[in-house]
């Protein structure tokens, strides 16, 4: 069931490791079928280089196992709250990349400091408050995606395709798996470039009118957006 | 036709990738025959590993397609202004690499700190004025050309033959699409090395005189610099 | 004789190698035999490429050669020290890799600062006192021992299992050499984003809530744990 | 003639491009042979992926081309004028080193800030001064070489194998080119990690106590340096 979404999930698995954004097993992608309500992601703990499709996990949307014979990602939760509230994207990538996550770590947002940032991101890219202790000491991985749908109220999560969650790491989506790991990529990208720019105390960032102009030459008609409130 | 201009062309698009300057799709070179009056450039969004001579797109300097099924680079109008209002140059490179694009992020020239940067660049590499609200709601592409042609005024584009667009990342070019990506790539490391020295508190820069000396070294008799304002 | 343990033992060099912890033949790896009483280290100064296991030398605790041909690691003494002091660990890797060698090299424990570390340092990486001159001029290498295991006093070594010494670099540890250089592949990418978050001027680490969510999650019963201090 | 100093020439030339130390033909290495009178050094701007033992130039004391059909390195007389001041050294190396290069750009020495230096280098990596512009407009390659030795008044050249031309880059050497090629990749490691620990706001650098042992350690009796003030 569902070959072409889990082949595109490994590959979106893969791509995240081609390009550096992975240590060993830290991180993970996922793919869902709106159609069929079912979500198909990476096994917990696995080598990547052994990864084939078959060895992709298929759950509904409560988590429960539908197919695979393999524990599904420690993540699952989160990629899970993330479909339910963002009812657009059709994929979401987890990496512990290393620029992203100093961003993620220093707990500042990623300004928007140029075009190939506005290219990807209408805004900067949020980073969640920190989780409270109950909720670390609760159900910490459907909480972490709490935090992030939270941090998205009035930001369309199509137009900033990514987050940072506190004191951790960032979570990237997209309508696809394949454009949900060129997300996580290029935002690994946009965040060591952010990093260098502020130590080069850069003291101000992308106009609005020229993260506008970026933005909405790769992305459609204006209309699409029209109803957005940018942060 | 201009076989030989599309393979240097295509030879440029593919060494600013071997060198690590490219991430994706983000760059583009293109070369122009003087003679004819037609510029090469690489066709927009095309995967560099699939890239051939013949993808190559033929334009006259008012971009008007003469040869190519394909679509040319997104930033062809700022390549046609470079090539009219740079007589000598023969080529044009455009990259959104990690260093040279922090500093263009920051709005912030490199100044000219050793004899790697002397070695290719008579002076600092400057970065151009932001884009007003109107340039970026109009003619986008062509006001960055105008941006850089404004910045330029004053300083011989071969001697200094490269350029940080404020906010966007860097152009360079040259007398050939080899020159012109040699000169893309150099510049990366020369920003790679101005971070680092500027982080390390350098209070000050490469003295003039050794600056004159390294460049005039690769760069032929004093004469045919000698009418230069140097900024 | 320890065929397996010597197999464990060069693989565990060979990885720190492929992960890029390594110049040269700067790092050592040694693994132990709790029933015999024996370790396996790395020969000193051999060109990693051409280890096999049969070069791997084996010493009893007090350092005496019960087998091998080629001089152990110059550090041996720092690993047996290790060994005796800390019954729990099964091996040791030392490298001077550059990320974790800057916070040694600084003086600084690398604080907790995500939940990258928190996963596998319950605690921040602590940094040992400098020797004093008595301890450098005498038995350098066992008093670099003794600093360390100084320093973990009241700290359980298999709940951070790594530290860095004062002016020098890093050591790891865990149950095998499997883990060992896991952990120290760890250290050092956790060493880097660690050093981006300060230069982003984080304002304060990961919570502990956070810290021992995390810590535990992959590390069994918190039982386990109950008795240990936290520093 | 003297084919082993130009393969192992050869082999240093190409050591520094393996290790990441050069871009394009930014580089070269020089062997001597002390009982000949001859150096072998690069010939200059050739591709190192095609240089063989039979390219490289052999040249007396004083620089007179005494075999070979290409031009030697540009740097030639900075070479000589190193081997002639410093009578116990047999190869000398220069890159533009990312990280030295940006050491050399700030006019700053490294420090001694741990062991992995101090396995090298006995004592901080010194700075020359600027060059004046007399000597710019002079024999500049000569007096490179002339601020260097000036530089060295006092400290053993193999007790320090390296320096840092400000404004320029370093220079390496040792006993024979497989030494100075280690000495300039080590160099490297060593400006980077102390580039992370100065920014990690590093207070004090490595005691002279553990600087002697370390450097000691690898070379060779105390006596040899007895008359050797450091500074």
């Amino acid at each position: 069931m569902l070959e072409s979404l889990k082949e595109a999930t490994l590959e979106a698995n893969l791509e995240i490791v081609r390009r550096g954004l992975v240590l060993y097993t830290f991180g993970n992608a996922s793919g869902i079928s709106r159609d069929e309500g079912l979500v198909v992601i990476k096994p917990s703990g696995v080598d990547y280089d052994r990864l084939k499709p078959e060895h992709m996990v298929v759950t509904d949307l409560e988590g429960a196992i539908v197919e695979g014979e393999l524990r599904p990602s420690s993540d699952l939760k989160t990629h899970l709250a993330l479909y339910k509230a963002f009812e657009e994207i059709g994929a979401v990538v987890h990496t512990h990349s290393e620029n992203a996550t100093a961003w993620a770590q220093a707990g500042r947002e990623i300004p928007a400091l140029g075009t190939t940032h506005a290219d990807y991101f209408h805004g900067p890219v949020p980073c969640t408050r920190e989780l409270t202790d109950d909720e670390i000491e609760g159900d910490y991985v459907l909480n972490t995606g709490t935090a992030i749908i939270d941090r998205f109220a009035g930001i369309d999560p199509l137009a900033v395709p990514a987050v940072l969650v506190a004191g951790h790491a960032p979570f990237a989506w997209g309508r696809d798996p394949h454009e949900a790991s060129h997300n996580a990529v290029v935002l690994e990208a946009v965040a060591k470039m952010a990093f260098m720019t502020v130590m080069l105390n850069a003291q101000c960032g992308v106009s609005k009118t020229l993260l506008d102009r970026h933005y909405f030459r790769k992305h459609g008609a204006r209309a699409t957006y029209g109803q957005e409130k940018l942060i």
